[in-house]
């Protein structure tokens, strides 16, 4: 099954591969096949020639904790169990909603940016491989073309200094079909880019009071993303979330902030028998999610990478991505001896530093 | 509020930023406005078009700690409770003068080297941003002209071989004004210039006898700057400094000494609770600042950082400088849920070395 | 003794000792001697002029555990005992089989794409050293090539979902006059190159009970290989394995796998007393295999390093590259104090981290 | 008195300085002065202008322990104590023999390659200097030269497998007056150069009975060099040693030996109150001696650091090398409040892994 989803490199003829792709002007057919590690190499030109002009982490922004986090990661190493080898199964759910691989793309504004199809497209690319998209700034538009796609949606509403935008867009998410709702709480202060704070003239931090308020303000799961710690977690399963994100926001939280993949397993012994435990930040391979999982977490969040896959080959790229995390998670998992998501909490973490 | 200190560089027409700069002959109105990432990379080609001549650390001479002391503060990290957000206040005072930035500018030479205005536009930038000036070798005139601009100033003087320009030097610091003395102890035996030890005809080990005399013969408050550990920590509360400044002295102290980073904690659990603790080398940012809060220390040194913002735009680059570190201070402060400089004290650093 | 093997660089003309081997079409007399570090060096380019594709470790596939392994063993250190030298002796047995040097080459396939000869020029090599030779995926033609060489010869068969394979296979290695068979259980779930899977349409798991038919279908001892952790050792001896291999199949097991080298002392105190425990992945000089034999191991498999050393002199640079280890592994066990293999488990070894 | 031995770099016109020594045809006069860095830096090539031909470590082989024992040491830091700053003598004896400095120079071979003169020069700067000399593989000649100048000689005789020569050469150093004798015993077993093996045919381990009666056949006190445990250390007193030296004999000892830094301590924890122990193997400045001093040793060996001194300036940059050991030893000791070098051994390190 894994094997269908590559072509080696070594069985194509020397730079044809590339060729065929460039001569169909940066698109991508079906026939197109690639590993995770040929995504990472080529979808970044190709979300750049869409006009993709941020950063990509990792960046040389001194005192992030994206280094860290990667490093810390690279770090845990688990044991496999070859003669106790199962065939497994990575689907899940994720608050209730179904999942073939647990993955989720994590919030982004400015789809816009990157042409009138690529949410669509990358909405396809996962409803196909199973996956959940989650949106961040944005409007209904998008709103409504997410859910048109069938893929199941989580909004994540900015922390807006003008509440009732919060309020506004909570309704406008359940009205239009989203499976989930949540919040930002690491852009109370703003947005890190680089070292500049952007937008913190409108968003802001916002009062227990208002948080309760807009928890119990929908029927939908509330999610509250960009906890790092035990403190944060604890408030978050009192004020009513049905699950929290632990992340640094890639880079775009607070500067030396605990690597997510440190916090991880802290915010799961103290939470994770109340609420699910999501992460993200870093992550690059199903052998990662396999080792968030072993950490306790109920799914991982892509984003940087799901445009880059979106670069490689649009929603085809998108699908192949996830896809290809889901059937590595599935090896390592039979490697592990674990049928399903829910023994992976058993798997025992090494971390060894070198 | 942090927002208005910075233009995002993407913001700008590509070049143009710089453009402007140097039409300008290396001026600097202030309508220009930069990150601390942006001072940092533009400040020290103004500082050596100015003529500063001399190595900026970190250096390559083998076993000074400096490198040591910048990757163990790298490798400590805070927890953010976002859902405990305060608006924060990063004022506070340094021996009972009142900063809005609990920054000093650590005690340089040679100002007029840089012009002859270099030390008054230093001094008014930080003046403009609420933070301390100090001073180390140089003569009156320097001590006047900084007092002049308002700024709070303290004297720290050198560990003179001849004693007598000891005493004229506290009681000169004191008839023009400033606010505190102080001496720099690591130079006992010199200044390391790389390896090459400088003025160690000129400086000298003082007696127990002459510190104490010293530090009785001004009514203003004695800073004892250069502590590394406890007993030199302890010895200067006896002898009955008011304040101590742990401190590598850039890396003119003493190779393979112990970095300021890993004695500051030692120093104030042995002697915090009688004297106000400093330190300085190797801080860049808001969020070190706040890591040395997190330790204990009342106030952070900027020397070299002080002068590249210098370079960067003289007194505006100073004064966006120390007010960079102060936004940077605040949003994290607010994201550690601590309202001011006192509660920082009480958040937990994590050391993750990887 | 050792110095009969070398040919120390420095007393040969500048750049001769080059010209004399690429004169003669890359091939070797007997008259030329290298060093370990020489082997390494010149291997490489003779091999991939014998038509070598594929990529030697390490590489740079994130995750893998090479790396780890590498660094964990290069930290590790011995600790002389010089008054207390000895004659050493490194001869040894595997599975009874009587060895010069405790070493095998690692099962690899693919032998005739190097041309007619190059595995009966290894066979040879590794015969003439004292070593044994494992072999892997292939056919009846190789294993009588490499048994009619007289090196003793293990097979390791390829746990093919065609379970009829498995047991053809161990027939026709008893009949042919192999000492020992095997199965690689890392491959149950296909072979990694890069991040690619290949092979796991022909390979999969296999259940308890074929493992357990297989191990007695055979007379001979029966290698389990790819154990990197206690449950799989221990559930190898249950089954009947007379050896286990701890092993991360070069990186063609699992990405983020325990590193061989760390998995070994676990593996040792588990099933050591009962079953013989051999070791590979990044090993490369005789003081490895003396870390080897003092973490528990009783041999030490060489699969790119003899290809390599192939390279550099086909059937004689096999058989110095063996020689080499045992003249370097008898060096240090000499300085060690340790006559023979089996006293070097009483060495201590001091993990260094820097 | 610091001051007199240096001339800053920035105080001579730029390039004048390298542009007046090559003039010289490499020579040098007194009025040249140097640094420890600039010692280093221009050193090198002087003596590979003198025909100089084997590695300087660290080398690139695998597996040698310099990296990690120059690392280790860079990981250690001591606490300054200035306000307790005390005039320091570095004077010491060795075995009795008093010393200005407490170094000696590691007893190499292969002088006369250097020219007539490179011994000679070497054991004048060495005695102007107030250090010792040590000899290693050479003749009576290279005695009686260096004794000659006055320098104090110790003999290091090799482990010769025919042991008459040992006694001879034994009583050959203790009649042309040499201060003490010794071996070095980790050349039992040759000479690494790279990872070749050599002199193995020359050199054997040597029974206890032969270093009983080599050791009281002599009336010098007897140094044992080579020691890296405490094994080696208890035998080396028990055979009637009155020193020892614990060191990785630069890269020439055995690979993935215990790190001289390491071992010290441990070799001080055994022997230290019955025998003085020394230390070489990466040791570059008078805060390495302090280390050195701080784990217990009583001396510190220099050996490719002293060729690289006489590269850059015959007598005089060996002169001048010592001499900056000494100065910046003695400004260490000051501000660690140590007068002299006994009073080093209660100085803390602390080690700091980054």
């Amino acid at each position: 099954m894994v094997r269908n989803l590559v072509y080696a490199v070594s069985r194509l003829p020397a730079g044809g591969h590339h060729a065929v792709c460039r001569s169909r002007q940066g698109g991508m057919t079906l026939a197109d096949k690639f590993t995770l590690s040929e995504i990472y190499q080529k979808g970044e030109p190709g979300l750049r020639a869409a006009g993709y002009a941020r950063t990509l982490p990792p960046d040389a922004a001194s005192g992030t904790p994206l280094a860290a986090n990667r490093a810390y990661l690279d770090s845990l190493f688990f044991t496999p169990r070859f003669l106790s080898a199962v065939k497994a199964d990575c689907s899940s759910a994720i608050l209730g909603t179904p999942v073939k691989v647990p993955v989720f793309c994590g919030p982004m504004g400015g789809w816009s940016n990157l042409g009138d199809t690529a949410l669509v497209e990358t909405c396809r690319g996962l409803k196909a491989a199973g996956a959940m998209m989650t949106l961040g700034i944005g409007g209904s538009d998008d709103v409504q073309k997410a859910v048109d796609t069938g893929v199941p949606v989580a909004k994540i509403v900015k922390p807006y200094r003008n509440t009732d935008l919060i309020f506004q867009k909570l309704e406008d998410a359940e009205r239009r079909g989203c499976v989930a709702v949540g919040m930002d709480i690491d852009h109370f202060l703003g947005r890190l880019v680089g070292d500049t704070v952007d937008l913190d003239d409108t968003f802001a931090p916002q009062s227990e009071e208002t948080m309760r308020q807009a928890i119990a303000h929908t029927k939908l799961p509330f999610i509250i993303k960009g906890v790092l710690g035990v403190d944060d977690a604890r408030k978050a399963v009192d004020l009513g979330a049905s699950a929290v994100v632990v992340s640094n926001h890639g880079k775009a939280s607070l500067e030396s902030a605990t690597p997510a993949v440190v916090a991880l397993p802290e915010v799961v012994g103290a939470v994770g028998h109340q609420v699910e435990v999501y992460v993200d930040t870093g992550f690059r391979t199903g052998s990662d999610i396999v080792k968030a999982f072993a950490m306790g977490a109920k799914a991982v969040g892509f984003a940087n990478s799901i445009l880059i896959a979106w670069g490689a080959g649009r929603e085809e790229g998108v699908r192949q991505f996830v896809e290809l995390l889901g059937a590595e998670m599935r090896r390592t998992m039979s490697a592990l001896g674990c049928a399903d998501c829910a023994s992976l909490v058993d798997v025992k973490l090494q971390r060894i530093v070198t």
